[in-house]
């Protein structure tokens, strides 16, 4: 990002007709899209992508969740149809949704928004073993990248990022312990809402794999407990970056992989807005080793994207407020 | 507010394609707007209207603000020229903004969004005596109830709160603690970004009206130390209630207003959501005691309705997620 860029909002930030500071967060974001786009004021955002990644988990067979593995594929078809709730959402602020099946576990038929580039079906059970190869990890991250790319060149100004795969909370979990240098217990929650028992079995899973891990490398964490959908997420953050595009980042499955793809490339995370935090508590660990602060904080713990989209019009708001806005002078409203 | 409908969106969230209860604060407001509409899924908002009620007050001679008065004549003619923050942020979501002059210490030139209403050239002083009377605090609220009314046979379907008054938190300290019965050294704030010198100016002249005040009958403790923009905000929210159209508060000038209208009229609190939490310490008091959850905490602190702006977008989604979101049964999708 342009840091000359960031400096003009500031100093344009104060001569807007309100009190300095007044738009708290907008502010800072406002500079964040300032410094992305090279110049101030920043273009609007109007025409935001969320892509949807897609992939099924061999630790599904622990027992860490109630909700069977053939849901992952029932919910793409979900997505294609235009029935989910970040479908819904989505249309609220004119974003398109394409879904990228990176590793879903079961044959999925054609439709008009979905991208076939599955890497394998399903990961292997992160509790015996490395989830992914090598291979297969770098594979999804170069999906990733290549998909932000090409939405990027279909017309997408604002990248946002969307998951679905049962049984991937486990998976982030085991990142963000790993990444972040915390207690499993700690960053281990109730995704969709399991009870104790199942969240006690979750949470020793992700110790258990945390006790094998060597966490010097981290696409060998990536590979040994993640899954092919954070690969892919970790992968489109560095695109956006690469193609100097914001992306707005959901809930704990982004920021797991935003760790990954930010201790393999730590500029990228110029380019990234936390969306908002997700009651899972492995989220509000990963923002807050990332330093970032969330849009919204609604105690959603859906996924999907839903809490990125629901921020896209605040990402609008903050550039437009730099472009929009008369300054004193311009107004001739009086200085404090 | 109907409770069947309230109840029938509770029972129809159980059923769309996402884990009880995922969606958090949305799914809780979902129910509330088909509550006021008294029919689930509730319609979408698609006409949102602010209304920015300006005025000015007695009290900017007690020195509790750096701003001199004539900047709020001044920016009631950069509403009017569409070049405020609450204008920029309203083109984003596609609302109307309307500016009403309640008591602005000037005459103002004809413009097309303004409307003249205006009660008298600003309140007196409330440190002194009486800000208001009686009688002028009546005519104020009912302007409030007539201009919702005036919006909804417009068109609008949701209602915004916006507010203008160089020194009108100090107002809103005074209506927050005398309305909740808290310390006015806890509920006064820094308001535009004061020092500290006018902090404890600002503190010390909330002590001394509240010192005189009668509390006990709100129409008088709103006449005694509230502002013209307060009086017509809590009739703009009763006003609401009573077409039956859910209205935004934005922050501690909205949210002393609704201490207000609530305690005329408690049951008119269903039509009300709270856009935002502002960083003045008496918002997040007067929330408490109404019982609000804000959607929002961006550290705003700028009023003008620009927090209830920004937090349109979320009203009208948790609407459309009762309308357009599958259910496991359309979907096909499996249950946990």
């Amino acid at each position: 990002a342009c840091q000359r860029a960031v400096e003009e909002a500031d100093a344009r930030q104060a001569r807007l007709t309100k009190p300095p500071g007044a738009m708290g967060q907008l502010e800072d974001l406002g500079a964040q899209l300032a410094g992305i786009a090279r110049t101030c004021p920043p273009p609007v955002p109007s025409r935001p992508a969320v892509a949807v990644f897609a992939g099924d988990h061999g630790v599904h067979a622990q027992g860490v969740t109630p909700w069977p593995q053939e849901v992952t594929a029932q919910m793409v078809a979900n997505f294609a149809a235009g029935g989910a709730v970040v479908n819904a959402l989505a249309r609220q602020v004119g974003a398109s949704v394409t879904v990228v099946d990176v590793g879903v576990a079961a044959d999925l038929p054609d439709a008009p928004n979905l991208w076939h580039r599955k890497v394998a079906r399903g990961t292997r059970d992160l509790a015996e073993g490395p989830a992914m190869t090598r291979e297969q990890a770098q594979q999804a991250l170069e999906t990733g990248i290549a998909v932000a790319g090409e939405l990027v060149d279909g017309g997408a100004d604002l990248l946002v990022t969307g998951d679905m795969g049962i049984a991937n909370t486990t998976a982030s979990a085991a990142l963000i312990a790993a990444l972040t240098r915390s207690e499993p217990a700690e960053v281990t929650g109730r995704g969709t809402g399991i009870d104790d028992a199942t969240l006690q079995r979750k949470t020793a899973v992700v110790e258990r794999a945390l006790n094998r891990l060597d966490r010097s490398e981290p696409l060998t964490v990536l590979a040994e407990v993640g899954g092919f959908e954070h690969a892919a997420l970790a992968g489109f953050l560095l695109g956006s970056a690469a193609r100097r595009v914001p992306v707005v980042l959901d809930g704990v499955i982004a920021v797991s992989a935003a760790l990954v793809a930010s201790a393999l490339c730590p500029d990228a995370a110029d380019y990234w807005v936390a969306g908002h935090v997700s009651v899972e508590p492995g989220a509000r660990a990963a923002l807050d080793h990332l330093g970032m602060e969330p849009l919204l904080d609604l105690h959603l713990r859906l996924g999907e994207g839903s809490g990125a989209v629901l921020a896209v019009p605040l990402v609008q708001s903050a550039a437009r407020l730099l472009s929009e806005v008369a300054t004193f002078d311009s107004a001739g409203v009086s200085g404090a």
